[in-house]
């Protein structure tokens, strides 16, 4: 829950006023997304997000994030659209931060995600994965296999604090993810954070993706491994192989699965539980006494890289080739 | 900043379903508010404030709130009204807590307040005084003079940890307080807690006040001394004795100030200021390390209380009688 800066009454109106977007009557801060200032702007002319972009955020990968939001809405992606000024500009500054307008997108994220949410989600991601084909900007992800070990390295220390033999257990497998990592796979622009709560929904029927922050380039299946993670697994910590297979046959109703994707698939899940773990790990030892933040549980996954480690192959997930 | 509180998609479902208020679009929790949990409703009939009210509100007190509400809407003030539900009834449990869906209000609160904010911010407050002077129910002031000793006594032992010399000066200014706090004024139902994000404005008109959490019968004019602390200082301290004046006229040109009011002001504001602040210095010594809620600071209002002791009488704010 997050509004780490207050926009001032005229600086708002100052701001209104570059778009053709009517005259401010509400302006609410929300407590959802963490990484920046998000508020519910509601005009005369509708309602809109006014995002602040704070520190997390590298405001040279903002141009981005708003093209792609562009591209994709405009090969029919259901997204919000950035919201463009007289002048033509979606990105501005206000109270010091790189700032934009973005639609307003109906529905709720599912708090608890059924199956019928997975095969919608498989669906959009696949959508997503087509629809960025010829998007011309690239963003290398900046949470990489490459960028692990350094994040592990700053946890090391203290990682056994959490769990006793934690350190040891990323360390191996940290070594068996960078030997055995696929290369070639088909890549493309990924969301990279496609969890429960940056898809929404209305009466079980998917209204939009949202939070393109984390957009990046890398394998296609990489995205697909991240929601094995973050929509496949029940609050218990099982694994809902129903959940993972309607996800995935969606995914390859839209867009085909090739073999060495298939096949590397418990390997990406295994990386993307690493990416999430670590992440959150380092989140967990650094944040500061009194943070408005609650981090996240990092062995959340570590119990679900245990999990695609302990699998005999990809047809774990549901699926065959 | 605040969601206590999460509710479920079907939880929410049927919550909106006992109302004529059509089906859900989105509902996102609001980063405003430090007692209750407050989400922005949305439905394809229009806008509202879910409210989830937290610990620090007591059930049995609902019912004169909502009440109150209903009252002065009726009665033409321009605050929200509670939505009825098909059976009549406001109030309902969400979650496991008492909830109410509050018709939605438009307009933003004033970030730094100018005079024509006061002067709005007077005539609503002496609208508000006379609006429920027929409204049947009573609430005493669960934070009246008789409750700052005990509070006082709950913080003494540490109060100078906050700054040197408070415990011995807020003694002696109860002791004051106590011994000339004066009887017999007007009263009735006063708001409480009109701060600056409490009223909303459009185009600096006033558009509403909203949470009559505080609301209660107490001396109509305590509600003024509690608006000259909230709007009448600058950030730097100063006391800006426009406002303070064009607060003031706005108010009796709707409800006369009577002469025993006018005289007693100094020593309500002092009152007042004593209630915040220690309140205020209860939450900074007492609030949870890690809390999502910074405390706010306590000595903003014990400036505000020297300044009050300070001057030479009412005419200091402006107004003669």
């Amino acid at each position: 829950m997050a509004v780490y800066t207050e926009v001032g009454d005229e600086e708002l109106d100052d701001l209104v006023a570059q778009y053709d977007i009517g005259r401010v009557v509400s302006c609410k801060g929300i407590a959802e997304g963490v990484e920046n200032s998000n508020f519910l702007l509601q005009t005369d002319a509708g309602t809109y997000i006014l995002t602040l972009y704070e520190k997390r955020v590298d405001a040279a990968d903002l141009p981005f994030f708003l093209g792609l939001m562009d591209h994709l809405a405009a090969g029919g992606l259901a997204c919000p659209r950035p919201i463009h000024g007289r002048d033509g500009k979606a990105l501005r500054s206000v109270a010091g931060r790189p700032a934009a307008i973005i639609e307003f997108l109906q529905g709720r994220w599912p708090r608890r995600p059924k199956p019928v949410h997975c095969a919608e989600l498989g669906k959009a991601m696949a959508e997503l994965h087509n629809a960025a084909r010829d998007f011309p900007m690239r963003r290398p992800n900046a949470l990489a296999i490459g960028d692990w070990r350094p994040l592990f390295e700053a946890c090391k220390d203290r990682a056994d604090e959490v769990h006793a033999g934690l350190a040891a257990d990323l360390e191996r497998e940290l070594d068996t993810l960078e030997a055995s990592w696929p290369s070639g796979l088909p890549d493309g622009v990924i969301h990279a954070d496609l969890f429960p709560d940056n898809v929404f929904f209305l009466d079980n029927r998917l209204s939009g993706l949202i939070d393109f922050y984390f957009a990046c380039n890398d394998f296609l299946c990489y995205d697909v491994a991240i929601c094995l993670n973050a929509w496949c697994f029940e609050t218990d910590g099982s694994f809902n192989v129903t959940k993972a297979r309607v996800m995935l046959q969606a995914y390859r109703e839209v867009r085909e699965i090739t073999e060495s994707e298939y096949y590397t698939l418990p390997i990406l899940a295994r990386g993307s539980a690493m990416r999430f773990l670590l992440t959150r790990l380092y989140d967990w030892l650094n944040h500061p006494e009194g943070a408005f933040v609650q981090p996240k549980d990092p062995l959340e996954y570590y119990a679900k890289m245990r999990f695609h480690r302990a699998i005999i192959g990809p047809s774990a997930y549901g699926l065959d080739y």
